[in-house]
């Protein structure tokens, strides 16, 4: 095999690394791609990871094992992350985003693939360590955000619905308390062979206000016998103060509207990467 | 600024360039970045480009003009989208996908990352000289696939919704034949201030049978003087042979089902990268 240079192999391995963040790749797999030494493809990972780490660019590490090898990891660090956040409660803060009843437009921020992204890789690095086999969001608009965590953690996203669908088949409802009060009662769907029992469960979704499709959530997968590891969300409200999830992480907060000028008074989480 | 060495440099370019697809960086973004002249910068570009064209992972541009600079777009090899294709029709094929009325179990493979994306390359290659100015589908089951093919084009997602919900404000409401005969109605909403009139639509759906609702997508469209330049789906089914939509490509063909066994026939379609 005709012999590759350095650098043809670094912005090649690069690519492949990062567009499956969190998928270990066996040395073997680049010495078998570049005609390379073992020797050589780790010397060519030290370069990686040393580049990425002084741009703040994520993390490229070796993994030791049988299963080993190379892992990218989108982890941002705390100051991009803040800035992040920053920026989006910005956006999120510009006039005209106040719509009837207190709600927040978000749809054109939570669709934005750059957007969801940068969320789920912050998402995401709170729970590598919990290993979840998938993580779980409920239709429509928490999707993108919960896809992209899905993408950094390498493991299925699973959607929950409204109605059970001719196309998704046997499927499992339950009827959860939305809103406030304990009168305002909604259907959740999920296909029966989206889960199997012992699975551990990611939560994600867009906007917590009472927290009742979050728990809705948690009581689903009870339902498969699945475990609960972690809730996250992109923003949450203030009030009410007492949410009926627990333990749910908040990348923004709400606090409300400024009633002279419309505008929307939010800001990044005093705990969103604890 | 301290002098950062092209191994170095090769990385963090690399990992930059791919984060953000169809994206134009200017070189003096880079320069910045690297402490390195424009020529360097410009060699740097040139091996990225090389490496990447020789492992079949992308195109590496360079753009010329005022807002010119440097590119990437994950154009995959047609062999390496046929064998992608090849790959999801055998997995759609595998048994226990038959759902009652003739219906095709997908969701664990459109809500997969790594399947969305693969399949929003191929559909992103297909449209980049049409220049959409954003994304269309349908809630639910194709939202991540058009994510990921929005991500690739750099444009936002707009999602049409069943029902207009009270968080998305004004709203567009039309409805739409959906399903075979012309006695099926739906009903079809989107917040009026996701789409200007004058833009350019990419419609993207996982599914197509009937072509109803990717029409009732045109039809809305025609509401907001939006134009459509293209609509592109996962899989289409054979029958009805006519559908509601002109002009829609298909990346996989459901023929039907194997009685016997009860296995979906499944290929890629001839002209999916036509």
């Amino acid at each position: 095999m005709e012999k590759i240079k350095r650098n043809e192999r670094l912005g090649a391995m690069t690519r492949i690394l990062t567009d499956t963040p969190n998928r270990v790749h066996s040395l073997g797999e680049f010495c078998t791609m570049f005609g390379a030494a073992k020797s050589t493809i780790s010397e060519d990972i030290d370069l990686v990871s040393a580049s990425f780490k002084r741009f703040g660019l994520g993390e490229v590490e070796t993994v030791a094992g049988a299963a080993g090898g190379v892992r990218y990891r989108a982890i941002p660090s705390r100051e991009r992350a803040q800035k992040t956040l920053e920026e989006l409660s910005e956006r999120l803060s510009q006039p005209g985003r106040m719509l009837p009843g207190g709600f927040l437009y978000t749809s054109d921020v939570t669709a934005e693939s750059t957007t969801a992204q940068a969320l789920g890789e912050i998402l995401a690095a709170q729970y590598y360590d919990r290993q979840p086999h998938f993580v779980l969001t409920m239709e429509t608009k928490g999707i993108p955000i919960a896809l992209m965590t899905a993408r950094m953690l390498d493991v299925p996203l699973v959607i929950a619905r409204r109605d059970s669908r001719a196309y998704e088949g046997s499927a499992v409802k339950i009827n959860y308390i939305a809103g406030g009060g304990n009168t305002h009662i909604e259907t959740m769907a999920l296909a029966r062979r989206a889960v199997s029992a012992g699975q551990r469960a990611l939560i994600i979704d867009d906007f917590m206000k009472g927290g009742g499709t979050l728990q809705g959530m948690v009581d689903m997968m009870k339902e498969f016998q699945a475990e609960v590891v972690g809730v996250g969300v992109m923003i949450t409200t203030v009030e009410p103060k007492v949410k009926r999830v627990e333990g749910a992480r908040s990348l923004l907060v709400l606090e409300g509207f400024d009633d002279a000028t419309g505008r929307a008074i939010v800001h990044p989480s005093d705990n969103f990467m604890d």
